[in-house]
């Protein structure tokens, strides 16, 4: 592959959201070109997801320089985007083992400027651990769920706040949890009403849901 | 097809529990066979389960006299069996739609000889609807829970009570409830401990299964 | 079925939302009790979903007096509720035959009280189709798709438009369109981020995720 | 995740059955920390399941000191609870390859005080392996089956016992196999009525179940 | 289609079988212009399979004169071939609802000059009417099972016999049954070494292959 | 796990096929005890299967002294049984990718003291490869098919002998290969009549499919 | 639906090939709306596919006259387009019951102005049909090969001709047939390289696709 | 395995494109033997595929020397055939996770002597990067398009191309990509006529039907 990368550039400018760097499947040299390329030098500050701490700590150190880098979300940017005056996104997320996602849509809304609050082990097996929580979580101006298995979180969740709410199923568990299907197709028919769903481990993409909403509730309020 | 039906008699001996005609896929001729021969003037009252509508309707009425049918349960028999000294089995529905699965558990526990209460549109979508019922059906012996699309109420209404809890996943729903495989998948994986599970649509199943529990349960306790 | 089906009255309290009626799988006798229980002397507009035309016909004219009905959204109520002072929704739809999806989601809101603008046959096998109306289309507060087959419309547009989207896969197509399960797949793993999915043929539930978004931003401006 | 895991202390006042820790799909610093919590020194013995030998290899000895181990069945606590005194749990099994699951069960029943007897290797390919055992096998309280490739075990078994049984199907096998969903699948449509399942390779669930029945049978009887 | 349908004339010379009509799907004037071809005027006797009582009684009288047709197997036939002096085929079925799919093998195996023997209602979950039958069984030169659901009777049978055995899985069932899919994987995985497994429904496809072990058996004896 | 592996002894008598010792999924210990216990001083000789290469290489060897093994099938056996005077088996296989199949039904048949002929690289894709060899094919009693991918190789030969003809999918392959569920699919819809078909890579069950044919043949001829 | 369906005039200029009219999905009044519009009247004619008998016996016949509709392949259109110097395309079928799927193919080519030879009953089970034929298939110059249930014609015919390849899947067939899904898989993993596939039963864009082939081929050689 | 594996020197005559060895599923020492055999020495250049770098660098220097190979593709041979005088193929792909199969195209198609042109990251997230290179990607004789997730590129494509068009869907992606499948399927039902499609990752399939239509339209040419 000898061609530089294109790079879309102007996708910040179109649709509020810049392009970024998708680590798994890319080969290890197209990773360490473009962490080179979005370095500290660099006048572009690109979100790197799916970096693996594996993966990242072969990279020579002279590249990753300058990142900041998180294992449990696999995420890595050198500085985040300037901060937005938005309302805060609540990460309401089941179980300890949905963390990996939970994290990664904490970290994104980090890399946009946006502020989140993040609320773990709300699983309904315990109703009591979500309905203490209820209060602060209605008080953000948009909700993200995060579950795996029955993803019954999503459901409950939905029947109890106004605000926008984006579902994200999670791999986790075994059997028929089938990678994460069951979930996704557990939130897909929800019994609450106007409850989205994202692809299955997707925290990047609720992030960019959740900021395509505040931003414009930043921008109506201005 | 010439030769008469091969009838287990002895299951009733050997299980606790009498063999049912499932009408579902028997041709017509067969099933005539069957009501007759287990009419008013039999030895045996026999349960007749997925016994539409529409079929029973074609049946000489010399056929069908003296049966109790029941059309949203599709159900028939000539006189249910001597009543048994159990508890109460709790059967816990979710929605309006998920009422001809619930109420075949329920005959077949009229069949059985076994008390049952009926506690429907519980869905978790509004909570209170549940909660409310909560320690009328803790006070029963045994939980049969129906419900279709995400099945969320099985999850919740499994970290709720001590007892032992059957879960019927129903085909209501479309698009991704995928003929009630999405229900039977996410009570699978539910985050409560101890739900166990039967086909889509059986509530005939629970019923038994549910049987066995409390008449092991009135054994121990003459 | 005795007793009379439980409503959850107090939905649009907690989310903004009212219950409404979802008829498919729901008995005949159950949409005749509930036409009547909703009809122009109740306190409650209530609206009912997949209400076919062959089942509405078949209802005694004295319960369906004073209903608004739509045959090709299959939905019906008798009056619209309070309207809203909110941004309009866009709706974006492929082709003529995913009217029947678009239009639901055009008449929940229109029941809702909240302003919507249709954009049909958009499907980008030319191109020019979209473009066209693409400024038309951001001047709307959020974003609707509804799109079957391939569902490349959603790829396309979310990379074209800043406004929060929901993506409604239809069941449009034959072989491996798999009753939508291919254009749902497609919407999830779109490369444009932060594009949010809803159940196939949903269009009532894209309605209510709009409206999430519209309603809370209106709240905002006020 | 800089925060503590949230523990559900409550569930065992609930629902008979205090909450466990399923360490697969936990990062290696959580299961430490929950290791460490719930030592000798602690006031509650939690059980762990899906503990491979790998990981409890590697955590520190300090934090392992103390605690009873199993590598079969993965599983590990530092105590049992107070024995109860209920009838004995049935643990029938088909193959050596089901090994893993049935002591599962058996280690999971265990630590909770109830007793189990193990009745392995007897599929149904040589069917005096089963029926020699029937005796034994129906003199228990309630019956666990587990089975992997076509579990007909579970359907033979279920002729032959009026106990409540729950099946638990197995990843066992290659091909058409796949990974357990066929013997799932048979176990669902088992031709024995009341035949009630649990998710692939869920031998904690089953003992779950199991202990719901005998323990509420225990109940009764004082 | 204005062309004659080839017809492979040579077939039987070839591999001993003769080509037969599959009807289901062949246009309704295909299907007339190939009962008149092979009436009782030509001379080749042809079997025609999955012509079900609808499509016959539609067929113009003249056209299905001297044909031996019949409704549970859906077959039609002029005159059977040259009886075989080959051993006689078993067919062993699960259950009443097998009937249709066993009756096409054995009306195949009628048409082939073939002796075959039914064994009805064999079904697991009573043993008793398996082993009662099973001497007559192994006096047969080759099994045929025919069974639904969880298909256990092909693994308890494949575990007595030694005999070459076929399993053809049924359609029938609901839920979980998945149109014959468990019933088929089952088969597929038997834990009894060596039974070979035809396609759903296909019981003229099990009395060819056992047509190929009994006229080979019947060669080398002669 | 304390108790010794229950084997089953009598097999060979009720069905004419020893129980063999599929390795895969079993334990380490497991495969060491039960080698040890058919080593050369055993009065049985049991087929080992699945035992692959790095698995053999661990076990000690003074465990597999006297062991007759093949990696390529990854089968091993102390001493072959009796000769027997049967027919020869034709094994036909594709593609050099499945190899390890085919000659799993080679080793199980040279256990089982049977005859075969190896035809290899008969893929449709080049028809002369397999027209070549048909009269040699022909020539035996009974014919094992083994092909991956589309598997036409099995209709193709099934429309030209009249064999009993066994045919085995073969995991090869990629994509839409779907690890052999293509190619088992492919031959249970083939379009040539009585191809029977076993699971997929299961050559040591079609041997054994064999085996009960051309061993009911010898005993026919005697 | 007020407005007049978007209609894509543009397309013929850019790709070589009009938009046409898929008629399954759309509504009888847009079907109807569709043939007045493009009726003998019009400035376009206009292809028509997916209408069945039963619709066009129901539209007025105002509208259809003068329309050239034909049953079998379910088209319709006023007038075909001009005709094409291009060279033929075969079409090579399996079976009758494919004739459907084939002949959309024809009806497509024949509208589009491009010739075509229709080989009928080609199934692979009686080889000496399609390789009676080959030297008549390889002087066309583009090949379109329809098969269903296994597809293996599309393998052999692939091994046999240099000429570009497409090849359509039907749903002919039951059971594993699986609509269509296992001839779509084996024709995709297919022995013979460069085999295209269209969707199943997609005879309309085989032909679209052939037609590209051959306007390229035409369009060279003027 | 102990005879030569049996190549197919004929197909080059037959169809236009030699025999290439697909490496992967093949033994180590199968791939030695072929790579061996068709070295610098051999009359016959053949294409080696699925050819990974860790098993290439495990070969023998030896029998390794004289081959030009490439890991990104995976592909080896000794020299490329003779050129062709074709129009040059082009190769469109979505992102730069999808080069190992653009490149597989590429390579192959270098192998054959048929020039092509690679055009890389025009994903439809940014229209722009496919508009701009329109007018080149026309200038070719046939395209290839190579896309994971949605696949949207191959119908925005297929809208604006009138040449032969071949789509290679692509494994990239992860959770309801589902390894490409949904990339499949988004072709299959593509709304541009006439896109025919090839197995997942399959390039060398898309360089073979690519050849099989530039060749045709050479040989008209000439």
């Amino acid at each position: 592959m000898h061609s530089q990368i294109l790079f879309d550039h102007g996708r910040a400018a179109r649709i509020g959201l810049p392009e970024a760097v998708f680590c798994q499947g890319k080969s290890f040299a197209a990773i360490c070109e473009l962490l080179e390329r979005f370095g500290p030098k660099s006048d572009h500050s690109v979100l790197f997801t799916r970096l693996t701490e594996d993966v990242f700590a072969k990279v020579p150190k002279a590249l990753t320089e300058g990142y900041d880098y998180d294992a449990l979300s696999r995420t890595a940017f050198v500085a985040p985007l300037a901060p937005k005056k938005t309302e805060r996104v609540a990460i309401v997320s089941a179980g300890t083992a949905d963390a990996f996602v939970a994290h990664e849509t904490a970290r994104t809304l980090a890399y946009l400027g946006i502020a989140c609050q993040l609320f773990e082990d709300c699983g309904v097996a315990g109703l009591w651990r979500l309905t203490e929580k209820l209060e602060a979580i209605n008080a953000c101006g948009c909700v993200v769920v995060v579950a795996g298995l029955d993803a019954a979180l999503a459901s409950v969740l939905g029947g109890l706040t106004s605000k926008p709410i984006f579902a994200v199923p999670t791999s986790v568990g075994y059997g028929m949890a089938c990678e994460g299907q069951t979930a996704l197709a557990s939130m897909l028919v929800s019994c609450a009403p106007g409850v989205a769903v994202l692809n299955i481990d997707n925290g990047y993409g609720a992030a960019c849901a959740a900021a395509r909403v505040v931003l414009q509730l930043a921008a109506k309020t201005q």
